[in-house]
């Protein structure tokens, strides 16, 4: 399936990793965490984004911050292109080494560094697994919400890079409001923080915020403070099955205007939860077969009562919208089954075809008309989707199925298909990425969001961070 | 009371507004929309930051982005300083024209333009006042939480510049926390958004959080899409005495680590309430004579139940920390009149003496400590302090009364005061400013927060906006 592309990216202005660069590298890691063997450098050349490959030159597996300063030297005074890699989850192609050079994998700062329980925060370096930091904080009662689908495998750090969200973002927020600060390693290997570890502040440029979400084109993340709250203890989940996935879609606004803000607000196309059901084999609930979609709604907090009032305003509001008959979660057990379900749609997908990933994000309210749009340019354009995600803030993942598609019409068609969703998006207040990150593979749509002034204005702030351009060349910007 | 200064920031690299330059400004304002009469003009020479004066040559008036773009051409040529002024509520001297120059007043963006109920946003000019905006949501049922005590008086524009906070920002957030999209006007007259009207963005840098904060350093903001959330219906307010301040203090973090948000959390020192009591002409609830301080607590929601519930968990927590007979507020008029009595803490002070406010911040945990190294510095270089603030938040304002200091007390040993408060606030992780900003008067003290490196970067992206330096200048940067 692997694409085997042969650096296509490539460029004259970077320096190729030498013998001597190698064994200048080697007097910061030993021999076994500088990786040049073939074989071992693949596992690095790709991510979870559609079938593309780009081999780096070297893969560096530092294991502190003087490590990657003392790397960072080295690759500024030869020009060498640096891609840091958390756990290769991105669907984006952001960790991607698409002009070679080196990989630097994120994987030996595994480590959650303290606990601070009175003022809740933590400190953690980058490549502690997200799901893991969650687990270890909620055996203290503490809460750290943002939980990407990938969050098994996803690193925290990576988390940062993309401005991840996940389901509970709907009430708690996506990354950028849970972090505090971050050291940063400059690419002339200079450290900084970038802001305080408070909950409010007015002193100086918002360093931290301009970090989260540059996929690694501004700096390296050494050390992070998250922001903490308590860990809800109560909740209550629900599937709720639609006739049209329209309907689905326009409870949504609903839901949110009689006054309850849920803490998980999912949408699923029917082909999504038919082929994540096939792909989990489990079924926590039966599926109808004239159901055209489902929303999967929790709601949580510290008290029952509020929860079962919320529930109840909630089945209030979906009397108006169609919807058939509500699947309550009785137990954890049904509740883990359900969200894994939710959770698996996008490896379903995986598993059937290679797919193109699109994160569009609208105001919510315009989620029935983003829908309608995306099938409607898909029947122009002879392909299928399956659309599911992040209804509650307005930001629909739709997987574009390769199947039995031209090479012609998988690179020329497509596009232009994913362009007019786009054009929609933009012109209902939205833009192209929600979660997922610009990386690659959204860069030939930025002309859609950005006016060239606006995207200038981002290139000199690249230029600041990184002079000669060697951090994760060819991401992010156009 | 008024210190007039005659410009000592005056700087010889920018150029007076001639007589030609005026009549350029006129093509583009009327002669009523542009002040130059030195009694007028005096007006917007000061803001309520201690008693500075600082003459503008010039204030304009402008009332849509096309007259500030055509503003900002003709000072960008002829090298112009410009300085943006909201209500001139700033407390640490971010609106004074310190250059002279140009002032821009945005009294005339005083236009609330949509109310997006769908989607629970709204999109405002940035003269709006904080609290009128808050009021005409609030009748359609939302909610825009951030609302500083100048809330009456301060624009929305305003409190965007200094990322500004308020007693709802512990539960809700501050500022930044509910801006979605930003027009600006750049130096060179062209104009930008800044993100999407979405609740989720990871597309490119994030413009919007550097926009939020930097006081009018980078760009004018002329229109802005804040998100809003639905209103709470319910609320109960207690007002809490102690028998020492430490002690109130402490107290704080327990309430949080109890696993209650308050949707506000105040400390007020005994002389913050006495005079505040004595301001206001009201005494809502009996001031006990050996009461050392007091917190007002609130929480809210839309379940009393759940509210009645957090209350015995507060009150549970106070009984270890020497609490006396706490206060509830049983109707709204009690409510509004101890709210008041808070809001009106810094005039009250400021009717008693000039007075800098510093407005520490540090992880809420530490507030005792902080409240203990304030006191023992004042004794030390002999100056009286009256404290208060958002202790939920860890921000404390220390008000610095000039009393009966001589001019040398003043401005030589007050200062060093101020930066061993700030040493330890650095210390313990916080930093200088939690909601009031730089500005000027904080400046010389930003050694202690951001090392070289960290303060070049700031400076860097400053020439990326404003590569003149007309914007503002003097002002947040070292």
């Amino acid at each position: 399936m692997m694409n085997q592309s042969v650096n296509p990216g490539k460029s004259n202005v970077f320096q190729p990793i030498s013998a001597a660069i190698l064994n200048e590298m080697r007097q910061v890691l030993s021999e076994s965490y500088l990786l040049t063997d073939e074989q071992e450098r693949r596992d690095y050349g790709h991510d979870e984004t559609e079938d593309l490959l780009y081999m780096p030159e070297a893969v560096a597996f530092p294991a502190n911050t003087t490590e990657i300063a003392a790397l960072m030297k080295i690759c500024s005074q030869n020009h060498i292109p640096v891609v840091v890699r958390g756990a290769g989850s991105g669907l984006a192609g952001g960790a991607l080494p698409v002009n070679g050079g080196l990989v630097i994998s994120m994987k030996r700062f595994d480590k959650i560094l303290s606990i601070d329980e009175r003022n809740f925060q933590v400190l953690v370096e980058p490549g502690v697994i997200t799901e893991h930091l969650q687990n270890v904080l909620q055996e203290k009662g503490l809460f750290y919400p943002p939980d990407p689908s990938s969050r098994g495998m996803s690193f925290i750090g990576g988390n940062i890079s993309t401005n991840a969200g996940g389901p509970k973002a709907v009430k708690y927020g996506v990354v950028k409001d849970h972090v505090l600060n971050l050291e940063v390693v400059l690419t002339n290997g200079e450290i900084i923080w970038t802001g305080s570890n408070t909950l409010k502040n007015s002193t100086g440029y918002n360093l931290t915020q301009l970090m989260v979400g540059s996929e690694g084109t501004l700096g390296i993340v050494t050390k992070i403070v998250l922001k903490l709250q308590p860990y809800p203890t109560k909740n209550l989940l629900m599937l709720v099955p639609f006739k049209s996935a329209e309907s689905a879609c326009a409870a949504v606004a609903a839901i949110f205007q009689a006054g309850v803000t849920p803490s998980g607000l999912e949408f699923m196309e029917r082909n999504a939860i038919d082929w994540a059901v096939r792909y989990v084999g489990e079924t926590p609930v039966p599926i109808i077969e004239s159901d055209a979609a489902h929303l999967l709604i929790e709601v949580d907090g510290f008290h029952m009562d509020s929860l079962l009032a919320d529930c109840e305003t909630i089945t209030g509001v979906l009397e108006n919208y169609e919807a058939g008959e509500i699947f309550f979660a009785d137990d954890d057990t049904t509740k883990t089954a359900l969200w894994k379900l939710r959770r698996n749609v996008a490896h379903a997908v995986k598993r059937n075809s290679v797919y193109k990933e699109e994160d569009t994000v609208v105001p919510r309210a315009e989620l029935p008309a983003l829908l309608k749009v995306v099938k409607d340019v898909g029947e122009k354009y002879g392909f299928e989707s399956v659309c599911y995600g992040h209804a509650g803030d307005g930001n629909l993942h739709v997987n574009i199925l390769r199947g039995n598609l031209t090479e012609d019409q998988w690179n020329d068609e497509v596009p232009k298909g994913i362009r007019e969703i786009f054009q929609f998006v933009k012109s209902v207040g939205g833009t192209i990425s929600g979660e997922h990150g610009v990386g690659l593979v959204q860069r030939p749509y930025l002309d859609i969001v950005f006016t060239q002034t606006e995207m200038n204005l981002m290139k000199e702030i690249k230029k600041v961070f990184d002079p000669t351009g060697i951090l994760n060349p060819g991401k992010v910007l156009a």
